[in-house]
């Protein structure tokens, strides 16, 4: 069976990582069953086989791949017969590019404190530092203007409702790789935040649903 | 010969809008022949057969469409045999959205004076008006903070540069619709400003002299 190293919390049932989500969505998608290995921010060595410090990583047989965009490349090109990712889209590299540039950061900053409380104790501090060193300030400071980055987000997914507003799902009449990047985002805040960043009656909201019923 | 009405300046040969933009590269993907009425906003009457007021407006035979969007499909469904400009990628219409939404209104921060100036006189006077009440200022004073819009739309541009470092084109390998949306935001600008909006090592502004030199 497909393997993959997850992002896990202090509780590895919290798995919680964007990019993960990305991929667990895209195995779905793709009908592959895979068993999900929890993994820590500071267990590099686990995984230190893959040859870089990041997950997800994943081993499919004798062959292993990392980073979510090369591990959506893989299954594409290894199940071309299970539905596709529709990678083929050009215009997804854009989404991912939006997701990661625009949206990741202002997710963030809502975030960053709960993601650290969550956190096993040896990640806590590897996590604290090197936020805080990206930030310039401590994480208590950056989330007490949450409030602000909601309302900044509020508007910089004017792009993401209008299109849902026009079309089931981001890729079109069914979903593709790129509402699971998306979708990723937001799972992030999810399993990790109490702080509500969508409004129930927000399309937003309901394309989100459809997907966590989905599989 | 299909022919479509398109924005013009008090100089008729200076079409600026990025709809018909869109739309004239668009029928040269295709390679169908067009020719382009000049039209002016104050012109409603000259267009009122086709329901609406807005440029494009196509006429094609007997058929006539409006909205650059209903267009682009139009032409996809009149004539399926020229190459098709990938309106399938369910992608396609976030960046129209991001377009519509994100680079319109930084752009038009930076030119809509030089748009103003550079109409015929009739013209004019709708445009101030109108923009004037949008903005809640005087067009001078809207351009008056232009390096700062522009250093706005250095960091908006963020995830179109990332997604042409890795691949030629919006679309992928060959272009698209989405490419030539967004081109036509450049297109605005460039015709109707004399600020220089992107770098000549801008990648962006490689992109965009790769379909200047395109049809």
């Amino acid at each position: 069976m497909i393997k993959m190293y997850d992002l896990a919390g202090a509780d590895e049932n919290r798995r919680f990582s964007p990019y993960c989500w990305r991929i667990r969505m895209a195995l779905a998608h793709k009908g592959l069953d895979v068993e999900c290995l929890p993994w820590h921010f500071t267990e590099k060595d686990k995984i230190k086989f893959s040859g870089q410090e990041r997950v997800p990583v994943l081993i499919d047989g004798i062959n292993t791949v990392s980073d979510s965009w090369e591990i959506a490349k893989y299954l594409e090109s290894a199940y071309p017969e299970s539905p596709s990712l529709k990678l083929d889209n050009g215009e997804v590299l854009f989404i991912k590019f939006w997701s990661e540039t625009v949206l990741h950061p202002v997710i963030l900053e809502m975030i960053v404190l709960e993601i650290h409380n969550n956190l096993s104790p040896e990640d806590q501090s590897y996590f604290r530092e090197s936020r805080e060193k990206k930030f310039g300030k401590p994480l208590e400071e950056v989330v007490a203007h949450r409030q602000e980055s909601l309302n900044r987000m509020q508007k910089l997914l004017k792009p993401l409702r209008s299109t849902l507003s026009k079309q089931v799902f981001l890729s079109g009449k069914t979903p593709g790789f790129s509402d699971y990047i998306v979708f990723g985002a937001f799972q992030w805040a999810r399993c990790m935040s109490n702080f509500s960043i969508l409004d129930t009656d927000d399309i937003v909201y309901k394309w989100r649903d459809k997907m966590l019923n989905m599989h």
